[in-house]
């Protein structure tokens, strides 16, 4: 950030008044300029025994595979944005269930959180963003052409639960690609 | 937002290409500035049977009572957010235990996050954001002035846990104030 969205003029980066961390601030309309982490929302999607998953057509990490997700809109609800990725993404109607992690991507600044779903029916397509888009039995998932930490965090909780019999919620910190 | 953060010249408000919402678009620098949701962490923190509730001494609902909560900063954790909020309004030294609720507060862009946690001591007092610190039981609860619907809800369902004897994790949305 350089100039104030406000009024235009320069801002300066120090802390203000009452605070302890540094602020984008301005001196001429007395602006902070407060920057928070961003949240993305996004759903392990069912059809029967499958997962839907898709290849990314855009960077980062353009060519590898996620479960549909994206950024958090202003005005939904964290379900009402993994349903409208899923839509975007792949072109599926689908049904939240419930919630399955939540993951700290610290190093970024953002909140990742994903939640079971299920396929309304079995139709889907490559939105804009994807390449392709597949339903994959478990030992068919491409481990090695996962695109981020937090997408592979939630497929293994996601399989253990199953495996288990269990619906939990998870909770993480991912660093960088491993 | 009236003028480009990057480039300090004049936005207009549009959908850009690919995109389907209006976005602060700069015509001169090309700049597509978004709005995101913020997160918002906090804590119910007991110590033994009792737990920690902040008067709040600023606006909004000032005078109101609260779980120590605020907004989550860039590169920290929900959970070290959460240890932060209770340090700075109630000097409380926590131990963060596990995730208990999550709310969607659509009307006004938010999701708060509240985990269950401990105090380290029986030590805290009023930090610059409180009028005044306290432990309270159960009984003693003050639910008819409560800043806020999701401080209700999460502790609605603290105690329903509590009294089944399970840590649930617990998503809703909540409106205005009821």
């Amino acid at each position: 950030m350089n100039y104030c969205s406000l009024c235009g003029e320069a801002v300066v980066t120090r802390i203000p008044p009452g605070d302890n961390r540094q602020r984008h601030v301005c001196d001429d309309c007395g602006a902070v300029h407060y920057v928070n982490p961003k949240m993305v929302v996004g759903a392990v999607v069912e059809w029967g025994e499958e997962i839907l998953l898709c290849r990314r057509a855009i960077e980062p990490r353009q060519g590898y595979w996620t479960v549909p997700a994206g950024f958090l809109e202003v005005g939904e609800t964290l379900e009402q944005g993994a349903a409208r990725e899923a839509l975007e993404e792949a072109e599926a109607d689908i049904v939240i269930r419930d919630l399955l992690s939540v993951i700290n991507v610290t190093r970024v600044g953002q909140v990742h959180v994903m939640f079971r779903a299920h396929l309304e029916q079995p139709e889907f397509g490559a939105g804009e963003e994807s390449l392709e888009v597949a339903l994959f039995a478990q030992a068919e998932i491409p481990w090695r052409e996962l695109a981020f930490p937090s997408v592979r965090f939630t497929l293994e909780r996601y399989y253990q639960d199953r495996a288990a019999g269990v619906q939990g919620v998870h909770i993480t910190e991912v660093g960088r690609w491993r």
